[in-house]
């Protein structure tokens, strides 16, 4: 008879093998961190003897349960908003609580607590894409789960990277230094179609290529991406991302919510791996995947609790339940999703749309010994009918609830006996969230306090994109003759251009932020700049915009809100309660050009209150990278230079500071006109 | 300082009062059944003295949930079938099983797990609706539970009645005795509008108006319902039911799925309560419930779990959390049911919906001490958000569990602490159960290995609806003749008729039912008789079919399933593998007459094969209760009389019966031809 460290005995052994095999009682005979034997209790017992003998009677032993796709380190952040738009939430919670705190101890901390949450419901190995992955990595592997850590990459700057080139080295530094761990697998996030660039992804997919590693990527999570990736690019998300050479390597794709059979087909084809997140589809009112189509197809389909922010937990077992559910409800067909099925997805299929099918996912002897037991002795899964073929998959999916979970083996670790967490010191980690919960929910009550909130409560605010390189110098008289022949003459290619009156009125508040709402009157003149055509009324809160400098340019965040302005000044006035109020009024000449293929904004400004008469010139392009901003800034460099207005030094005021004489050289005290 | 019997303390006090009051620390104080105060702790503790005073730090005490729509018995079919077609799962397995099973200590048994489930989930009231309902009741109030138990009402025979007038009776008879119990609502149950008679919801409603005492009903909760409403009644279900006088009574209306806005208007102004069971309506794919546009009308919507059988468990909170989340996937919007609207109809509108919400669903002054405190210091509930004011109900909604209730009390009494259930032995309600199910197990395995399953697995079966009232003679050659005058001479009223040929094979199966399967091909002859005009072949499982005799009568039940025979008879000889097969041919005479305002079906049959060259007289109506049997026997009795057939002995036998000879007077014995 042969030893094995361990043996679990006397329980129904569900193995989710290729079979359907499901042994009462069977056993599983682990050495190492494999599986030496599964089957009958009597053949396994004959064959192996176990330095550890447990016996499971009147429980299930079924494979490591496989969370998908998951954000971790947003369990710190769970519950802190809910019942929201998707952009409220993203925008005016998520994304502002993400900017201020998600550093790496954050980080490493929120995948503690969400790795002693995921064992507690029975998850072995999960996917994962964030900041700072590498600290998820790391916190993952010292709790001992087995995990796909995605580096996530976007086109404008995150908590851990300053534009997407910076990102990209940083997932090239994690890749290289992560793989081949025993129970990690590095891999590239590039977020999502829509936060990409052609670039961006073109780059991702060759980082894959080159490392041998899977990406990990959002695909078609809302209706919306999909329609402003149709009107962009005159195609869906899905060809979108392959034209730009994605699907050679591999890939998971999460959500998956709006695609078409065309894509679908290309999914198959490609053996892209699709993680169904059912909870967070309804609770952000994303939509319905179509995951019985999806099944039928043949494509794997791995279940994902989504970050515990959109969820609000992590419990796996309830989300399998939920996928089987409501692939009836949606398709009206009742045998949608069977039980078997939907335990396959959180189980072999999930385990194949990581590409880690070859080492978990089913109880099969070379497989790693990723296990976990589930107590049967419960009011609520009394009574069993063992008769049928599918009943133990019907009592474990529609009647077991995490609290069922009693023991957890990874990698022929234990990580959970007799429902006490092993590898993490919950009590640590529950601590450790708490207080920074508290931190954060007094920067947000700060927020809740000032502007934002008064601002998302009156209207449909949109958030502004991304960033703009901007420069901004002083015209004499001569230099403004100069710009009006270059733009007369045809130097410049004008695209299109408009007259405008701009009345602003910058409402300063006592924020931390010394937050700015503009209310701004935009009145569109005709041609001949004589009568007024259209008058557009808008809001838009700024806070501190300057985000770096190059040269004699400067960067600036956009991530500003915007909406329409349907009150007066004097309501707003009220309702914001300004700590001070400037006017700034001026006429504006603005051009769309084309100058080296790039196109910019150049506005002739003419300030008329003050009454410094004083003409500025303004140009400015949207950018996503600092590698593009850096051509962009040469490209302004050279712009100058042909209006011959390279002598000037560029101001790098916003026009209410230079009212407010805030800064050295306000134009009242050099105007030249 | 007053005296109280028990002060709850240092928890999170969510009210759901109208206010929405929530103290941290709160504080309630109980005196006999009642709440006599609530509030911030410290005023509480300055007025109240507790005997005993529970410490509820880091939890959540809220009122007891309510679960508004059950079968509690069912609990012992839990995961008996899953993933089936409504029709093979209820016609296949649960009718089966419960025509078998459902007695009065089943009943019972049933009520008592399901009350420790429900226990454990933090459920106080249930709004419950089965077969011996007594039973259900005195299990609840045994178990300490306060429930609506209505009892089950059918236009057919169900376990605890052979027919709708004796179904009533025994509800009187249940109501007259529970009414006034402190913990029992006793209330009257007409199933649904599809297994209801006009004469029977009308009785209904005079009972329960006549005994002060609630209605529970299923509404809409499948298309194919409503469908069938239209088509039968030339309106859908809600105004059908209104006609007959149903919402005079207060009524609570379980699913509601399919209404339009009219029907939702009729429902508001006649204060019906509604119950949303969302797991029961996902896995059986009845559809989606227009809750978000019943709150917005002010409709009161409860939340229930519905049977067992159908979810698989009485999970309140979880059922709790998918009507948020359902909500908001289905309107596209995610501020759609916000965890408080969902915490208020597990709770407030739950008790508005059974008609309790002056006794309990809000922890309130004067209100009963009907309560569960939640455990908030868990991995998954971890960190906390306690900022915004909705937070709390966030966290209880979309993250508690189950498993997370700590304490349960109701009308003053512990019915759990410290996750002990008190009220019920689980322990025997656990073993009984399993022992109940163990019996139900072999049942559907002899089943499943016989004769419906297969019939099942074959092609789309439907039920033969209810009972028949039939009457069989042997007709002699002047009897036929005096027959065919009557019918020649217009003094019975044909509304239609044909000339058939059936060729009838009878597969006698050596089951326990001795089942009967019959093939038969019908032949539908031109008028003259000479040439066939279509074929129809169909398969009919019939039983044990004879279910009563009154006189001369023959009650036959219908409880027989129906399918187009697509192969051939050579098919299903080897599919069925039949003990022995009788093939009858007869040639048939089909009169569809009207007499007394009443339909019959009049055959009159010329046996072919065998050669026995007899006719029979077959006179048949359908039934829906006993007095109605009554009466359409005394106008078969007026019929035989008018034809001068009263002479003669009715045959009880069927065809296949007389040709094996088993019974007494076969007709070859005494053929008169």
């Amino acid at each position: 008879m042969a030893q094995a460290d361990l043996v679990l005995l006397g329980g129904t052994v569900v193995t989710m093998d290729g079979a359907g095999n499901v042994y009462t009682p069977g056993a599983v005979a682990v050495s190492g961190n494999s599986i030496v034997a599964v089957g009958p209790e009597r053949e396994v017992v004959r064959e192996y003897q176990g330095a550890e003998e447990l016996t499971c009677s009147g429980c299930a032993v079924i494979p490591g349960l496989i969370n998908g796709h998951t954000h971790a380190p947003m369990t710190l952040l769970r519950g802190l908003a809910n019942d929201l738009r998707l952009d409220v939430w993203l925008v005016g919670y998520m994304m502002p609580a993400e900017r201020e705190f998600v550093r790496p101890d954050f980080c490493w901390l929120g995948t503690q607590l969400a790795c002693a949450e995921m064992i507690q419901s029975g998850v072995t190995c999960f996917g994962d894409m964030y900041y700072f992955e590498e600290t998820v990595a790391d916190s993952a592997a010292q709790a001992g789960m087995r995990a796909v850590c995605a580096q996530s990459i976007l086109k404008f700057a995150t908590p851990d990277a300053g534009s997407y080139d910076q990102a990209l080295e940083l997932t090239r530094d994690f890749v290289t230094r992560w793989k081949g761990h025993e129970l990690i697998t590095p891999a590239v996030g590039p977020h999502a179609a829509y936060t990409s660039t052609v670039e961006m992804l073109q780059d991702c997919a060759q980082l894959a290529l080159a490392e041998d590693v899977p990406i990990h990527i959002h695909i078609a999570e809302t209706a919306e991406e999909v329609a402003r990736q149709r009107a962009e690019y005159g195609m869906p998300v899905v060809p979108w991302v392959k034209k730009q050479g994605l699907f050679g390597a591999r890939v998971t794709a999460a959500h998956c919510v709006h695609l078409d059979e065309g894509e679908l087909y290309t999914l198959l084809h490609h053996d892209v791996g699709v993680v169904h997140s059912p909870t967070s589809n309804l609770k952000l009112a994303s939509g319905f995947a179509p995951v019985t189509r999806m099944l039928e197809l043949g494509i794997p389909v791995g279940i994902g609790t989504d970050g515990s922010a959109s969820n609000n937990d992590l419990d796996i077992l309830e989300e399998t339940r939920l996928a089987a559910l409501l692939a009836k409800g949606i398709t009206g067909d009742p045998t949608a999703v069977s039980a078997q099925q939907a335990l396959e997805m959180a189980t072999t299929m999930g385990a194949r749309a990581l590409g880690l099918d070859q080492i978990t996912g089913s109880i099969e002897i070379g497989k790693r010994a990723d296990l976990a037991v589930i107590d049967l002795n419960t009011v609520h899964l009394t009574p069993r009918f063992d008769d049928t073929a599918s009943s133990i998959y019907a009592l474990i999916v529609y009647g077991a609830k995490s609290a069922d979970i009693l023991h957890v083996l990874c990698h022929g670790r234990w990580l959970m006996r007799d429902r006490q967490v092993l590898t993490v010191d919950t009590e640590y980690a529950r601590r450790e969230a708490q207080r920074v919960a508290n931190k954060v929910s007094s920067f947000i009550v700060a927020r809740e306090e000032s502007i934002l909130s008064k601002l998302l409560a009156l209207s449909d605010v949109s958030q502004g994109r991304a960033f703009e390189v901007q420069v901004k110098v002083q015209l004499s008289a001569d230099d403004l003759s100069s710009v009006e022949d270059a733009i007369e003459s045809g130097l410049l290619a004008v695209v299109r251009s408009s007259v405008r009156r701009q009345y602003d009125a910058y409402l300063i508040l006592d924020d931390v932020d010394h937050s700015r709402i503009r209310y701004r009157e935009d009145e569109v003149l005709s041609s001949d700049g004589e009568h007024v055509e259209s008058v557009e009324y808008r809001l838009t809160l700024t806070g501190s915009i300057r985000e770096r400098e190059y040269d004699n340019l400067v960067i600036l965040s956009q991530s500003r809100y915007d909406a329409p302005a349907t009150h007066s000044l004097r309501f707003y006035k009220e309702y914001f309660d300004p700590a001070q109020t400037v006017e700034v009024s001026k006429r504006r000449r603005r051009y769309h050009i084309r100058f080296g293929g790039t196109a910019f904004a150049l506005n002739i400004d003419q300030i008329i209150q003050p009454s410094w008469s004083t003409h500025f010139l303004e140009i400015k392009s949207r950018t996503w990278s600092s590698q593009d901003a850096e051509r962009k800034a040469a490209l302004i460099g050279e712009l100058l230079h042909s209006l011959a207005l390279t002598h000037m030094q560029p101001v790098k005021e916003e026009y209410p500071d230079l009212v407010l004489g805030r800064v050295v050289g306000a134009p009242d005290s050099r105007n030249e006109s």
